[in-house]
C-alpha cells in the first residue's frame, strides 16, 4: 500500500509521505512518493502520489519536463491541480487500456499543496480521475493509501489553528500508528513542513529506521497513551 | 459496517458489538450482534456476528433450535466452534446461491468464546467458509467489520496478561476511535466480560447514547491524548 498524508494549517502545510512499493509482499523496494518543485522566491509545489508506480512517475516526469510551461508558469495552485489532472488523464489515456486488460489497476492520485507568489497556501487531493478537491478549515488535512489506522489521530489534534510544529509532530504520530499496522507501508519517511509566505524550502526530514527522533518520539507517545489508559476508571458494570 | 471485538486473557475473555445495520445509509436499524448461550454453572458461550444479517440471524436460530443437541451439548468449545461452522454451511447452502445471483454478499463472519466446564476459556474466528481459528497469548483478540480505526490501541495495550477490568476498558477505547471515524458503526454497544471460571454471565452492559460512564471515560481519554501529545517534543529539522 502507500501512506502519504497533508495537512493546511493558519501557520503553512505539513507533507508526509512513506516509500514503500509492493508488488506482492516478495518485492518490495524504496520509491520516495514525495516530490518537490521549488522556485525559491516564487513558488513551492508538493506532490505526494498513491498508487500505480509507473503512472504517477511518469505523471511526475512529463510535469518536471514541462516545467516552464507548466508548474513553474502556473498563477495559482489550482492552476497547478488541474495541471496534474490533466497529465494524470494523458498518462491514464496512454497506459490504462494495457494494464487494464491484464487486469492491473492503473490508477493513482495525488496530494498537492504548496504556494504561488500572490495566493495564500493551498492544499489539493487530485483523484484517479484527474478531478480534485480543495482543503477547507472543516477538514484540513487530506490521506492517501492506508488511511484508517493513522486517522484517530488526525481528527482529534489537527484543527486549522494547530501550529506548524505541532501538525508535523501529529503527522508523525499517525504515521506510527500506520506503520505498526501494515507492513506495506515503510521507512523512510519523507517530512516537510511549508512555512507560509516563505516561497522556499526550508524544512525538511527524511526519517530513515532508527531515526533517533522518530524513536524517542514514539516511545514517549507510547508512555503518554499508558499513562492515559491508567487513568480511566473501569466499567462501572 | 459493523464492529465486533473480543479479547482473551487470563482472567477470562472480553466481549463488546456494536448495534447499527445498514442497508444503504438511508436504511439504518438497530440489531444487537451479542448472542449469548447460558447454562449457568455448566458453560457460558457468546457469539458476536458480522456480515449478511439474514444469514447470522439463521445460524443464531438454529442453533438456539437445537440447544439441547448442539451449543448446549457440545463437549468443548471447538465443538461449538465446529458447530457454528458447520451451521453457518448449512445456511449458505440454502440461500448463497439466491443472494450471489442478485449481487448480494451472503457471508457472515462470527467469533465464538466462553467456557464449557471442564476447560478453560477458549476464542475462536469462525470465517463465513465455517472454518476457524483459535486466539492464542501471541495474538489474544479478534476483530470483525471495521477493523482498523480501533485496531492500534489493542495492539498497544493488549496482551494475555491485561487484567479483565482494563481488557473491558481497552475494548471500549477501541470502540471509540471506530464509533467517531465510521457512521456505519452505532451505539448501543454491548459488553459482556466473562470471568474464568464463572461459567455465568456476571458483568454485561449495554451502553447507548450519552451513557454516562462511557461519555466520562472517553472524555478522559480524549484529555490523556492531548496531555501526551503535548508532551512530545518538536521535530528536529
Amino acid at each position: 500500500m502507500t501512506y502519504c498524508v497533508a495537512a493546511a494549517v493558519a501557520e503553512g502545510i505539513v507533507f508526509a509521505s512513506d516509500s514503500r512499493t509492493t508488488a506482492g509482499v516478495d518485492d518490495v523496494a524504496v520509491f520516495s512518493k514525495m516530490h518537490v518543485f521549488e522556485m525559491p522566491g516564487e513558488r513551492v509545489v508538493i506532490a505526494l502520489s498513491a498508487g500505480n508506480l509507473a503512472t504517477s512517475q511518469s505523471v511526475m516526469a512529463l510535469l518536471r519536463s514541462r516545467d516552464a510551461q507548466g508548474v513553474n508558469a502556473a498563477a495559482t495552485l489550482f492552476d497547478v491541480a488541474t495541471l496534474v489532472g490533466q497529465t494524470l488523464r494523458e498518462v491514464m489515456q496512454r497506459d490504462a487500456p494495457s494494464l487494464e486488460s491484464a487486469k492491473i489497476d492503473p490508477g493513482c492520485d495525488f496530494i498537492v499543496g504548496g504556494q504561488v507568489n500572490g495566493e495564500t497556501p493551498r492544499l489539493f487531493h487530485v483523484y484517479a480521475q484527474g478531478n480534485f478537491i480543495e482543503a477547507t478549515p472543516d477538514t484540513p488535512y487530506f490521506q492517501l493509501g492506508e488511511t484508517k489506522y493513522g486517522k484517530p489521530i488526525l481528527e482529534r489534534i489537527l484543527t486549522r489553528d494547530t501550529t506548524l510544529d505541532d501538525a508535523a509532530k501529529c503527522l508523525l504520530v499517525s504515521f506510527d500508528a500506520t506503520l505498526r499496522s501494515d507492513l506495506s507501508v515503510g521507512m523512510p519517511i519523507d517530512l516537510l513542513a511549508y512555512e507560509k509566505g516563505c516561497l522556499r524550502v526550508t524544512r525538511r526530514k527524511r526519517i530513515a529506521e532508527g531515526d533517533e527522533y522518530f524513536r524517542e518520539m514514539t516511545r514517549s507517545w507510547a508512555g503518554g497513551l499508558r499513562q492515559a489508559f491508567a487513568g480511566l476508571s473501569n466499567v462501572n458494570w
